[in-house]
């Protein structure tokens, strides 16, 4: 089963977001809009996967490599927590 | 007038693919499919964006900070080349 | 206890030439050396960073994370692949 | 010549702080300091090393793509700039 259920609908309006970011990004090319505009969507939609890709990874440590019911250590727990601050400074 | 006129038809396929990207991981979402799964789909979702990024990011630097029309000097055509080439293996 | 005792000396001679590369670059610049030149050296420097982060990365995750003397599952072990695998392609 | 000349002594005084960064990443490494210390040590090099890559790339968008010399257009300087903008939120 996945960690994704607990926070499955924030996920999804997450993504969504996105879907309407790259939309966006089409219409605009279709629209021979700026090119200095479409390099800033590009760069926010890139941002928002990031962000997303950020999120997933948080839970997928959380709840599958660290696995709440094995009893995690607190040294365990402690460890999972630097990692994922670690990755979303890294991410950014 | 855009530079993405030109290779217009090409970067709309490559934003569509991504449109595709992203629609399959909101129903990987939804699905409650796999976690690593997930993973995987947004890690390639984000390789597509920086390769549309990498790409639009070319015609910009050749067509607008670069203009054709204005006689570039060969050495400038020279740089711009070579910061082409290293945005992209830094994008990467 | 750290898990980068295991391979220590191998991370030291990694870090050493990264702080090559760095040298190197303060040398080039001294000299006024090629712009181009100074970009591609950055651009491994950065590359050589990205690498080490990711060995140290996934030392943490199979050291600290996952705790071997905790008894970890097949499940968790499996799971903390997946990160490391997903993580390498996404710092690349 | 070089566009590094114009800052050297600033982009110097960078490089030299990167490098003190890698010596004690090596100095942690070697005394075995904590593995999340480690990582945090890490992610702040490499965000430095962005930041130095940026300013290069600035200094050479501005002083060879764009040749100052070959009297550019204000739509050359003005996607010049655009470019940079872009390149820093992108490269952070």
């Amino acid at each position: 089963m996945s960690h994704l259920i607990t926070n499955q609908a924030k996920l999804v309006a997450r993504v969504r977001r996105i879907r309407g970011q790259v939309e966006a990004i089409e219409t605009a090319l279709r629209q021979e809009r700026e090119c200095a505009a479409m390099l800033q969507m590009i760069a926010a939609c890139r941002g928002a996967i990031d962000g997303l890709m950020s999120e997933v990874i948080e839970g997928y440590i959380r709840m599958h490599v660290i696995d709440p019911s094995h009893k995690p250590t607190p040294a365990q727990l402690a460890a999972a927590q630097e990692l994922i601050d670690v990755l979303k400074s890294y991410m950014k």
